[in-house]
């Protein structure tokens, strides 16, 4: 089932609910691949209905951002979808998510001001403020989001905490291509060259993760080895390569504890995202 | 009923929505009089549950303002609340509304930057941050706002609408004590001969409404006015007096449609606003 406006997908909600069924939510932007694929199942585990969003999100990109040329592919998403095991897609346009203005914004101070939140200025308020929306639209009991975007799950989490939304947050782990590449709808930007020069941003936490079991402990030595080998690409321009904390997302000089080591990187033109968790 | 943890208000929520019984809400900060009783007798004829929060949010108060020196009376609040019908308290602690820290915000643009909002900066961002984390805590599907803050009964509209909160608002005309005084539990800090002074507000805005139904239509006329009137009191000090759109909240210079004549007067050390809107 598709369904397009606020209100009757608040119905909806409203109907499930009663029933005594829970809601399953994954928030996506479309083109769905394996890895939104992943999220539906596990959000088929947890909830009697599950409900994916498909919106391109205009908020959530910057002016100089590849909004415009985001793939699109709704046909493609409903057999995705569905042979994952949602329920109902919820299909809203920019008019019946933002009316003529929308002049109300969520916030996360802090966790937003490093790594995407830096090279992105705006992206996460985008972002806080679409979920915050798709939360109260679609009613969800439990959410699901993709570690890929590691920030954004720590936001949405602490938007939660902090906002006291009732809903139970999911994080499901990175799902890749055969040859380490995170999936992800940008990869459809890549030329067969570039494809193969995208293995560098795995290739580079996994060096990371080697040396950090062997006993490196300095996170200026580990992110000097992962930029030189980056840099070794040719068609590869860093965008961030930094080790912090995995809750507070503070730049760690000395590794101990539970890191995320993360990374974008452009592509020639296309900016890819990974990372890595540690718990040492 | 008196609830203080936000687990078990989420939880008595559910139960009274599985049981198919609306909720209606009255959010206050407490030292409740009878304006905030005719703001529970609306929702006791809106909702089969009625919710009155008590809660003196820290976030909405400047650094110069009243938060230490507010008043509270939980004992005469509960008789109020009772009293005008309402079934459950909220009264959480501030340990539980913002724990360790809140890094997240709720803000609603442009029409906080005037009135209150130039006076009193992050002042609505406390109100709308508290409002959305109460309206994820009680779930209520009405809730009710007074009129006497006009400025902060469109800021919460708007939020509603903008960030697609299933919830009724309701904005109840103002309780006016005999001699025309806007009822607020800051009257409490008038002395006797201050407590007289303090009628200028509500005279200003009669001023205003006669001058203005009789056929004066340039604002700055009837600001001047009332401006002086309340020049004439010796303890009144004007914030502000101003005419605005009454939806957009936009300075109007010629008097037409729907306006809001809106003041805020310190009487004393004690900031008292009052409002009038008038449809021409």
């Amino acid at each position: 089932m598709i369904i397009t406006t606020i209100k009757e997908m608040q119905a909806f909600a409203d109907v499930t609910r009663a029933a005594g069924k829970t809601i399953g939510l994954v928030p996506t932007m479309g083109y769905l691949h394996d890895g939104h694929a992943s999220l539906i199942k596990i959000a088929r585990q947890q909830a009697d209905v599950v409900v994916t969003s498909i919106y391109v999100n205009p908020t959530q990109f910057g002016p100089n951002e590849d909004f415009a040329a985001y793939p699109r592919d709704l046909e493609g998403d409903k057999k995705t979808a569905y042979a994952a095991g949602c329920d109902v897609l919820f299909v809203p346009d920019d008019r019946e998510m933002y009316g003529k203005t929308c002049l109300t914004t969520v916030q996360v101070k802090k966790l937003t001001d490093g790594l995407c939140g830096k090279s992105r200025p705006g992206h996460f308020e985008g972002v806080t403020t679409v979920v915050g929306k798709l939360f109260n639209i679609i009613k969800p009991h439990v959410a699901v989001f993709g570690q890929k975007d590691a920030q954004q799950a720590l936001v949405i989490k602490r938007m939660v905490q902090d906002l006291n939304f009732d809903i139970r947050i999911i994080i499901a782990p990175i799902v890749r291509e055969p040859d380490g590449l995170a999936m992800s709808s940008r990869n459809k930007y890549l030329s067969p060259a570039e494809r193969q020069d995208a293995l560098v941003l795995y290739r580079a936490l996994q060096k990371a993760q080697s040396s950090i079991r062997n006993g490196e402990t300095d996170a200026a030595i580990v992110i000097q080895a992962m930029t030189g080998m980056i840099a070794a690409i040719e068609s590869a321009r860093i965008d961030y390569v930094q080790i912090v904390d995995a809750e507070t997302l503070e730049t760690v000089n000395r590794i101990q504890g539970s890191v995320l080591v993360a990374l974008a990187v452009f592509i020639g033109r296309t900016r890819l995202i990974d990372n890595i968790i540690l718990n040492n």
